[in-house]
């Protein structure tokens, strides 16, 4: 089964969702430039045009990922060239070797940055790769798909683009959560489909304000909102039915959720809504 | 092609659905413990922490799977160890020997039972495959899939687990249809995105009851509700638009449907729900 | 890698949904009658039972397909036989030739057409393929997935069912943007889920009209509604948040979509509905 064990990967993330045929068109692309290549379907659920969210799930979920080519389209900027535009782009991290393609608008970052940063770039706008005529709004399908089918297909970097400084790249800000005299300032980075508020802290940062599983804590909404008592807990079921928790998430964040019910309701949780932990 | 007919396959199913990266990770992970190893979605839709759906949909497909390693995950008690908790199991059945991975709640039983019943049981909470630190509310992704993968990778199942009795593996009751002097009593066994009642009898039971294709029949639910009239069908056309029909669906169940209607808000029924189907 | 290159293709559209186990079915018996196949989910996001729509999407699909067994399957005939019920068929097209599997109501039609019509045909409803007892509802599973599975197997096209005179092949009436006097006529084929409405035009027909990127058009619907203006673009950024544009969808037809908006909202526009755009 040696040449099956090589079958090349590309993980692909976008904002598609499962509601039309771009992710299977992009499926049908890569097939055709690279048909030993596997595609992995991350997830096309990140909300639409959300580069922000987009990020941090791609870079949350890379400890999981085999050796692949990472190919991630959510681009609000799609179709916009020149000084107010967004390159495209593709990418070899330094250690790990990892190659990535997507928007230059800082999805791909978080995730270079846990690989080692960039150590080579190349803008793909008019990737020899691409299918032309180029659509306006696609770029997934006609740049994104087939530069990466290419590069698992084992086409050099150099080849497919040309040469960027890496510094050029276009990095997001992405906040982060900080233990302060009065507790810790956490960020919603996004609402799950469950109700479940993902927020940017670790889970160890807790021990740092004194807190321990099985502890109850305050949470408060910055600029208004109510202020709710949850529970350090490692799972739902440690806490009674409708109950609030405060636990570490599947992809290793603080989160919080009701068990059988939502976070986001209770709390009127909304992405960047900044909330204050204290111990009781 | 040999080598490639020979790709070890795993079917998936589970209550993740499709609106976040939970199904992806898991992929990925397989990808990584076993690179030949091809993934099926059976599906992903089941509704959360429904167990007894799971475990009915996993059955009924059972007949359609190719030679398979079976992944369920349907885990309502994930993170529950102990007396109270649920273990996580990877079973071998008898007759045909098929491998099956997921938590012992009930889920794979009925599936197993089609399968000649549990020959060899281990418990792989603790399997040298899983992901370190094990978290604690995505076994799919620590556990399950790795252990999956290992399997298709051809590990023996002694080697990703603790011997288990299999008499000690929880089983669910599931409800069956009976006939009556009164009539036949159907349970919902669910009702699905289209708007059809999917109950726990067989066609053949109309059969006993008397009742042939094309004849009228009354049904009831038990504990109020009222009364309808349904035609016994082949396919929807056979009934005029809004009219309801009694057929067996595409998984050999028999079913409750309005043509071009839905057969969930004329019956008002829920999952458990009683019916009583009578000749008229 | 010789051999996993030339594993066959079997490219999937239809309006199953991921709501239920039916695309996961399917993926299973394919998997059974052809182990190597490798399937590509177009989208089963078609509208119920919109042969219309399925059609169209194929169409548009087709450029960006690799070499691959077609199987489609929009089917509310699904059950009907004899004198008003619709076929089961498997085609072979002329140039370039092509397999194609499905429910003999049109769907394949349009994409036939741009392949070179057909030039074999077979009905495939007892076939030696498929799957007995043949459900009354689930042909997807029962007759089209094996037969394309045997297709991609390598079987004849003649092997897998009856001859059938290509002439008597079902047409679909797919309306067709046409210029007037008064202007260029259009119909919506479908309003997608982001809100963007698509029409039957070709960006080349605006030229006709004497409308060039970045002009006002009028757009009008017939029998009543407001009347509209909307820039022709290439990209959503290149009108203001809430402005409406005319512009060429990632499919190469016209359409309209509001900036950070709904164009199906502002135009109350619904499948099948005419507009009139005039040049202002």
């Amino acid at each position: 089964m040696g040449a099956q064990t090589a079958s090349p990967v590309i993980t692909f993330l976008s904002d598609y969702g499962l509601g039309n045929e771009f992710v299977g068109v992009c499926h049908a692309v890569i097939a055709r430039r690279c048909p030993a290549a596997r595609v992995i379907d991350l997830t096309h659920a990140i909300p639409r045009h959300d580069v922000h969210t987009g990020a941090i799930v791609l870079r949350a979920t890379l400890p999981y990922l085999p050796d692949a080519i990472i190919l991630a389209v959510v681009d609000p900027g799609v179709g916009t060239t020149g000084a107010r535009g967004r390159r495209a782009v593709a990418v070899r991290t330094a250690e790990p070797q990892r190659l990535l393609v997507g928007p230059d608008n800082g999805l791909l970052m978080p995730a270079c940055e846990l690989l080692g940063g960039v150590a080579e770039a190349v803008e793909v706008e008019h990737s020899r790769e691409r299918l032309q005529p180029v659509s306006a709004t696609f770029h997934g399908r006609d740049i994104f798909a087939p530069v990466a089918a290419a590069l698992a297909d084992g086409a050099a970097l150099a080849s497919v683009g040309e040469p960027l400084d890496a510094g050029a790249l276009r990095r997001l800000h992405i906040p982060e959560a900080v233990l302060t005299a009065t507790g810790l300032e956490l960020h919603v980075l996004h609402a799950d489909t469950f109700g479940n508020v993902i927020l940017d802290g670790r889970f160890e940062q807790l021990g740092e304000l004194g807190v321990e599983l099985g502890q109850e804590v305050t949470v408060r909404r910055s600029g208004g909102g109510g202020e709710h008592q949850a529970t350090v807990a490692r799972t739902f079921a440690d806490v009674h039915p409708g109950g609030l928790l405060l636990y570490q998430d599947g992809l290793g964040m603080l989160a919080l959720a009701v068990n059988r019910g939502s976070a986001v309701e209770l709390l009127g949780a909304e992405r960047h809504d900044e909330l204050l932990v204290t111990a009781r």
